[in-house]
């Protein structure tokens, strides 16, 4: 029997109640997930320069931290899942004003400027606690 | 003179090149994002209740760090955002394995089942690094 069973069957937890969370976990206020569509997603070398730029901008440090990675579609929620993107960069930040910091760095418009012919489509969705 | 020119101009880093990373920063291997667009979002009673069952489920502890927010639209990024959601869930997962677990989990499961009929849409996006 697994724990949530054992707790739930023996009433230390009610059935639909959650487990306490057993491990530490930070504050994740503000969330900026980007999605790049490649221009040419057949091309593994532009994709990869595109990638690793996108590496590089994630060092800056108002940046609380960051994922760059590529699509997963599950069986279980297939039906709903976008995999066409090329890559997923969620970076997080401890508020609004971090974000902002980031968005109008030099650093960040360079990004854009060097790059901005690698990819087709960019789409964002920012969200905040 | 801020401190990315001054190292920049100083030629300490090149003008191209992202500072160093000043914070610690924990991995996070698997992105699972879940955007719910609430079946009536004027009403904010139901807007609430399925934004407290996604905050109790996601204390579920295979689940590495969890963010549960509202939509933000930045004057930088307002031509490709998408703020037209009602509740956005950003998990952290160490690995597919993980996020595998916590899909098929009695719990989420009855979340689903309990909650379904206050969205009109969901959409999802996963990513690995």
């Amino acid at each position: 029997m697994k724990r949530t069973e054992f707790l739930q069957k023996s009433g230390l937890i009610a059935a639909g109640a959650a487990l306490p969370t057993t491990a530490a976990r930070t504050n994740m206020k503000f969330i900026h997930h980007v999605l790049f569509w490649a221009k040419n997603p057949g091309n593994a070398a532009e994709v990869a320069q595109l990638k690793n730029a996108i590496i590089n901008l994630g060092k800056l440090p108002m940046i609380q931290n960051v994922h760059v990675g590529s699509p997963v579609v599950t069986d279980f929620d297939k039906s709903v899942t976008d995999g066409s993107y090329s890559i997923s960069v969620v970076m997080i930040f401890e508020s609004a004003e971090k974000e902002n910091e980031y968005l109008h760095h030099p650093l960040h418009i360079k990004f854009i400027d060097e790059n901005k012919h690698l990819w087709g489509k960019v789409a964002v969705i920012d969200s905040q606690e």
